[in-house]
């Protein structure tokens, strides 16, 4: 049961020899869902060895080119391997025109269904829900409307331990109750207390993305305790005057976002190509958040399945 | 005096973890022209250190996504760099309405004049002239409006020997006609024979490129002697009929062209990713013609600059 998130491409507007344009790939349990979708995201996705097949929720942020030009190729590509799937764009409402000019201009060999779903402006909005998961979306401040994005796996229910399952007997209609909780009363009347039954489930894991937005403290409600936090920093502290002018943050601002919201890991990405030692960014962030990661190209984080402690 | 071409992409409409979509670049003594513009040209001109700002013209064969679907990033990184010069582009005449799209959508910013040149039905058509060397466009037939472009430095005058002209104390009024072969006449009647005064001139270099056509011989004509030939490749001779259906060409009928038109080199692109094994595109070819070489994405082909024979 895996949770993983592959960086594809880090650069901000201005790619690099080594930094491709934004796109992320969050693998949960061989579902896939990209995240972004910059110029060369189909050829990362090959280089990288992906089943690009299987994404059928691509979720964009914004309107940038950095952020979505890859989507002309990729789409391109579904056609010509035949794709019948239906593939779901969650994005801003002004996609619609970009899908449009798509459709006219190279939709010949479409043969699949492209559904669009306008973002919308309330605070926490659930845009995808399937029967592990769910998909929130949430406004940040940009010079152009943009959302950020959470995948959050649902709560998992208590684990049988199944050795006594068999020992005891017990019929398959309790299990769904004690799955849940309750105690195993036997036939002879024992009570069989619910703990020795079961294991703590697996922990739930999370994911958010928040890219391209001004310094928002608030959001950290939003994304308490995730497990793995990718948030831009474009610029460092430095040259904070200039993150607030163009709607980006610093290393420290982001920092400062994952120790408030108690995250796991926080990955930075969407450096300045103005800046030539990527490495001030990690010593930045470090002193407010220690668990923090440069992203490269390629890199992949896993949040690992682990239980949780007995309540 | 450079005459270089960069293949920078050399997959058709599928791209493989090895090849980006179809671009080229060519370098004439510094000028950089710029060869259709799949998607990722920008990233493979920076992973390649190209000085992308120097390209002031751009060739766009047709209006395929995998030619083109690069443009849109090289544009808007250029307006980020605060691109000023020109950039003129040579592509069929909807375009326009892929240019308008990009102006509407992420034009903010632009500081630069984009011309568009629409490419016309003339089978010979100098799209570009200067000092050094012209650039042809040729219609080409695939299943959409498709040119092929030759690239041609004009014919050199011929080499003064620099230590005759002092010998002879040769005035500058006379250097004009001596390169154009004339003979010197001294001031006391003696006449110096041309061939004892100059160098046979440097041969002047072509480049040709051809791609997404069905096999048209008569383009052997319009690239008659050509040092370097770029051909599509799409399928091999045992896909014939394929090739024809989906106006594309095999590696034998380019190797045919290349015979025909007594090129110096062939290099062969644009591999159906049906194939794994590329080699037997170069199989095929070197049976009709045997400087064929098979373009790798990064691959430098240059043509070395040499002294034509005394006529």
């Amino acid at each position: 049961l895996k949770f993983e998130l592959t960086v594809l491409g880090t650069s901000s507007a201005l790619p690099t020899s080594k930094r491709n344009p934004t796109a992320h790939l969050l693998n949960v349990n061989e579902r896939f869902f990209l995240i972004d979708c910059g110029e060369g995201t189909q050829l990362q996705l090959r280089k990288l060895k992906k089943p690009f097949n299987k994404i059928s929720h691509i979720f964009l942020s914004h309107l940038h080119g950095d952020h979505i030009f890859g989507i002309f190729g990729l789409l391109s590509t579904y056609a010509l391997l035949g794709r019948r799937n239906y593939l779901n764009i969650y994005a801003p409402k002004d996609f619609s025109t970009i899908l449009d000019f798509f459709y006219k201009n190279f939709g010949a060999g479409v043969n699949f269904k492209i559904q669009h779903i306008p973002l919308n402006e309330s605070s926490e909005n659930k845009i995808f829900e399937n029967k592990s998961m769910e998909v929130f979306s949430f406004p940040v401040r940009h010079r152009t409307p943009t959302w950020g994005f959470l995948f959050k796996e649902k709560d998992r229910e208590l684990n049988m331990k199944k050795n006594l399952v068999k020992e005891y007997n017990i019929p398959v209609s309790q299990i769904h109750r004690i799955k849940k909780g309750a105690d195993y009363f036997t036939e002879n009347g024992d009570v069989i207390p619910n703990e020795q039954l079961t294991l703590p489930p697996y922990q739930s894991r999370s994911y958010a993305y928040i890219t391209d937005t001004i310094w928002m403290e608030s959001l950290t409600e939003m994304i308490k305790g995730v497990d793995l936090l990718y948030h831009e920093a474009t610029f460092l502290e430095e040259d904070k005057k200039r993150a607030r002018e163009t709607c980006h943050s610093t290393a420290r601002q982001a920092a400062i976002i994952a120790k408030k919201a108690q995250a796991g890991k926080l990955i930075l990405g969407h450096f300045s190509a103005r800046y030539k030692k990527i490495k001030a960014f990690e010593e930045e962030a470090k002193k407010e958040f220690y668990k923090t990661y440069i992203a490269e190209d390629g890199d992949i984080y896993e949040v690992p399945l682990v239980r949780a402690e007995r309540k």
